[in-house]
């Protein structure tokens, strides 16, 4: 960079900055590189624009319209990644570890965009179903929705993955309607500037959705009320801190933290050093410890490890790790990079003090440690570490002191049951790695780790093939974990979204209940008509179109008829003594004649907007049909959700799910089910 | 009562208390009625105990069995409700009220039973999927499990329901397996003694599953971890110093709070004083003042009305109040009885003070207030108060100042949107009444409502015919509500379980997720065997077993025999000319016949363990199919429960679900689903 800019914090719609403050320097050689702003942020100006514009401004689109511009925000920004990646080098960053970062980020907007697009409605309201009846006379029933809070997220975050920080929580925040303040930890913040200035520069955003904070948070959560919501990714310390603001407690403000923690390996008793498994657990354990210069949340801290095979690990890890270059990433065959900053460096370091206190020293920087590139020499680098713990649950910084770069303690177990006893020593972590050939330990091991372990990998040959790795969040998987790792959730998939919406349990009469949820519920009024739901366009149905069908007498030769077409001769269908001893004492029809003969009822056989049965949900059969009875079905379109999309030929549909119910002569229910439909637009 | 008792303390395994110390009054005369207890309690001990005892006796129950647990401690303390109702008597509540407590209770304990059998696994590993294929070669998948945390729940309780309070949450972190030592308020302390006494003789708990602390929680708090969880229903102020406790945030133990809120019911603008709805809203309001005298979370402080309406609201709640008979219960025509104790008393009157200033007071003690019984003239009551409020824009004590006895403010509105607005200055409240004859109306205004309410209460006359009310929290329906509410969730159906279990991300093989999970995950290993598995009696069977059927060629005369047998004459299996313009081009089998051809394929006619087939669900039809095309099913079973149910005639029986899988010749996946039966068991 020639000139050295300062970075601006988008506040209240607008850039604001111009002043230099506080340095920021090059992770590869400390040469400056930014400078914060020294302008003070208005916090009030700040919540305001977030309440007043950027609530409204989301609201205005539904889950389905929020859904799809992330979409497009996320190729936008992976349009523009190589110029995210320039910018990446300068925090010490390998090509690999910013993939993580930048392509990560939009990767996970893209996971958000098509999760929201197939689990979220077309409108506001989520219905957590199904509404349970809550009296005798089907007057009144109960359910709960998730709603927009109608405040805003404050998201603040980590220097080691400044981008992917940001957006791995925008996303699901951006879909529950939240306008967000995003706050990226100062260190490297310039890459989160750089991506919020894309992000604005897309046009993609509703106005107030998306501000910027560079610097410090100053009274932003003194401004804070019930319906906002505080998300934290750092130091357990700071966590603990912003937690008990009197603020946020007094007003209940949902505070999520995503902690470091001591994470774990553990190689169980069944893998030999023969064995593939133990390369692959070598391997991972390596990859971990140097990926992103260890400077992940997720990195593994502790590698268990049988005691019959420490040496064997130990002996393994130390050539793998003597092989790994470090350096400036521009430098060819260079595999790890610097830490982020001067700090860091010297934090690092200060932790593999305590932590070689009674212990060994397996690999560190006596092992001939000098960084590769030009110009270096006063770069962030550190050497990776590898300690040996022998005494592990007589040792507590093991467990304790986490050293956030490239440093490990290899710690040796006797059985399967201090190895667990070693793991939950971390008091909660994000993640740990089994690794077993044995499905019998897995089961066993596993439920134990996973009460102390917000993620845990198993891995072995065949899970090695497409293995994602123990360092990587997903999307669909929850992040976070108990105890030290902060006790929060974040991504899973939909949940991400639902831990962002405020629940509310909803009961009255199913009509009312249908008319807040938009989703039909038993019992409420319908509405018929001549012309029959199925030759109704998707913009025409509504909820509540319903058909009660002409009934069918079922017959024994439909009994018979439908055993020779399917081939199902069961001897409740056909065997008249062996039928006579059941709960029935009689033959029954076949619940899936009940099922087809039903959809013989409400058929409409010409073309016509509905383009396809793609599904069925919840059957249940409940009475069931003997030779004689006569059954009708009624059907009520339930729910329209328009994902606004378009077929090949250009035409537009939307999936609707119809509620059936047979009867039988007794009005007694004999099948309940939905029915999933694609819908033809007219439009 | 003859003697003054001293309260004891359950800990550790046997009760401790023998000195008395604080004197506890009867609210109806102000006698001593019992004495906490001076020993101090250990702590220490208390903890060990749960985590030792506790832990361990209820880990070696599962879900299934802890559920049948529950329900027999409801039929035993269902059996003793006489000797409840008789102490409860001496805490000012009416017969009415004290069913609430005592019933209520019993009832969560019957209903979190009840769900806890249908809706949880008969295992300790709660499999919340359905399993993500995480890569292209189908060796690495997700998925999530909830598993018991490993911890101990402690449970703070108010005064006003000292037995549904600790069995509300007693019931589902039981079913979570977390022992629990519960704190009930003081004052009423001698209710939920008598209970835990009861729950005790039952024979029916694990030991160290349930503590009980009469007095200071001491240094409890300080002795949690991350592995812990607390519970408190109370003030608001005590939930926030509770909050902040260090240890508490320290190791992010999870802190769920219930405070008093300032409740509203809303009148909207569509019912006139002639509607009954009118008088639904003026009963429900009475009633909710009154009922356990006021005392109430849930109970409505805000009365918000038309400002045209306010005059005829005002009318009709003073002429209902004035009918109200208040005294001590046990006087025939006792509609309301005392406070809980006179600390509370003088704190109503406080309150009702401040809300005085600046509104008008419609209905209060000034009214020929005089309670009815011998010797009542030194115990708890207080005159029901209604008050009134023309600007509540511009008041902020109504919204603020909670006065927990039977008092209420009338406030009034221009519009639905300052009826909302005004709704959600309580700044986050446990529920709200809206009273409307309009789904639209209700469509709009709920979801506004329920992003600052837990719950929303739709009423009009449909639904109050089986209304259990605005004030009663149920089993099945969230608990909780934001911002001054305190934040929390509990109850709400098997949701409350959840909370109290710990979610975890699993990854790795579907051979190894389906071992941990206990649940076939496709593309895990499956076993095949001679003999069908619908042929393997409950306990024969494993996960995993799995049949692979012969092949069918679906013919033309398929389609037109399904048809003439359904009914189904669909212009995509029967118009060739239609059947060409659709996506596939030509005609295409039924989807029900395909269903209906897999059943023919992996039948087992004679009878067999297979009692029936009674549900399906997540039918998906993947790849059409066509004239020409054969397919065959793949069986295979995906979970079994066992409920420890028998039949009528003493048959054991377990529910087993089954993943089906159709392909085409091709191999390509035609039709997915899982089939619900229901097998026997040999033994």
């Amino acid at each position: 960079m020639a000139t050295v800019a300062t970075l601006q914090s988008w506040i209240g719609g607008r850039w604001l900055g111009a002043e230099a403050s506080m340095p920021l320097h090059s992770a590869l050689n400390n040469s400056l590189i930014y400078h914060t702003h020294a302008e003070k942020i208005d916090f009030d100006e700040a919540v305001t624009y977030a309440r007043k514009t950027g609530v409204p401004g989301l609201m205005a689109l539904d889950f389905q319209q929020r859904a799809a511009r992330l979409k497009a925000l996320a190729l936008y920004l992976a349009s523009r990644k190589e110029e995210l990646y320039a910018i990446s080098h300068l925090s010490g960053a390998t090509r690999a570890d910013s993939w993580v970062d930048i392509e990560g980020g939009t990767g996970t907007l893209f996971a958000y965009a098509s999760m929201g697009s197939r689990e979220l409605p077309s409108s506001n309201v989520l219905h957590e179903g199904p509404a349970i009846a809550l009296g005798k006379n089907g007057g009144f029933s109960g359910t709960h929705i998730l709603v927009p809070r109608g405040g805003l997220a404050v998201h603040i975050n980590a220097f080691n993955f400044p981008i992917w920080g940001l957006l791995e929580k925008f996303a699901p925040s951006f879909l529950a309607a939240m306008p967000c303040i995003g706050k990226p930890a100062t260190a490297t913040s310039y890459l989160t500037e750089a991506v919020v200035r894309m992000m604005h520069e897309s046009g993609l955003l509703p106005e107030g959705s998306l501000q910027l904070v560079i610097g410090s948070t100053g009274d932003l959560l003194d401004r804070l009320n019930g319906a906002d919501v505080v998300t934290f990714t750092g130091s357990a310390d700071t966590a603990a801190k912003l937690r008990t603001n009197r603020n946020l407690i007094a007003n209940s403000v949902p505070f999520t933290a995503e902690a470091d923690s001591l994470n774990c390996a553990i190689l169980a008793p069944d893998v030999s050093p023969d064995d593939v498994e133990f390369e692959l657990f070598i391997k991972e354990v390596a990859r971990e410890m140097t990926g992103k210069s260890g400077q992940k949340c997720t990195a593994i801290r502790r590698i268990i490890v049988p005691q019959q095979h420490v040496d064997a690990v130990g002996t393994r890890l130390r050539e793998r790790l003597a092989k790994v270059s470090v350096g400036d990433p521009s430098v060819e065959g260079v595999r790890m990079g610097a830490l982020a900053s001067k700090d860091q460096q010297r934090d690092v370091a200060e932790r593999v003090a305590i932590l070689s206190r009674g212990n060994e020293v397996l690999f560190g920087a006596a092992d001939g440690f000098k960084p590769l590139g030009e110009g270096v020499a006063d770069g962030c680098f550190f050497s990776p570490t590898l300690l040996l713990c022998r005494d592990g649950m007589r040792n507590d910084a093991v467990h304790d002191v986490e050293a956030f770069g490239p440093v490990s303690t290899i710690i040796s177990y006797g059985d399967m049951d201090e190895a667990l006893a070693l793991a939950a020593r971390g008091k909660g972590s994000l993640v740990s790695t089994l690794v077993t050939k044995d499905p019998l330990i897995a089961a066993r091991a596993v439920p134990i780790a996973a009460a102390s372990h917000g993620r845990v990998l198993i891995l072995e040959r065949e899970a090695s093939v497409d293995s994602t790795g123990h360092g990587s969040p997903l999307p669909q998987l929850k992040h976070g974990g108990p105890g030290r790792a902060g006790g929060g959730e974040e991504l899973g998939g939909i949940r991400a979204v639902r831990h962002f919406l405020q629940r509310a349990a909803i009961q009255g009469s199913p009509t009312m209940l249908a008319a807040v949820t938009g989703e039909y519920v038993r019992g409420a009024a319908v509405q018929e008509s001549p012309l029959h739901p199925f030759r109704k366009y998707f913009e025409e149905l509504k909820m509540g179109d319903s058909l009660l069908t002409h009934r069918r007498t079922v017959t024994e030769a439909d009994i018979v008829n439908f055993g020779g077409v399917s081939g199902d001769y069961f001897y409740m269908h056909f065997d008249d003594i062996a039928a006579k001893d059941t709960q029935f004492g009689k033959r029954i029809a076949h619940g899936y004649f009940v099922l087809s003969a039903a959809a013989g009822l409400f058929v409409s056989p010409a073309p016509g907007p509905v383009l396809a049965n793609y599904g069925l949900d919840n059957l249940r059969f409940i009475t069931p049909v003997a030779i004689g009875d006569t059954i009708r079905a009624r059907l009520t379109c339930k729910r329209k959700v328009d994902r606004n999309r378009v077929d090949d030929k250009g035409v537009g549909q939307g999936v609707v799910a119809w509620d059936v119910q047979v009867t039988n002569q007794n009005d007694e229910l004999v099948a309940s089910y939905d029915i999933l439909t694609l819908v033809m637009k007219r439009g």
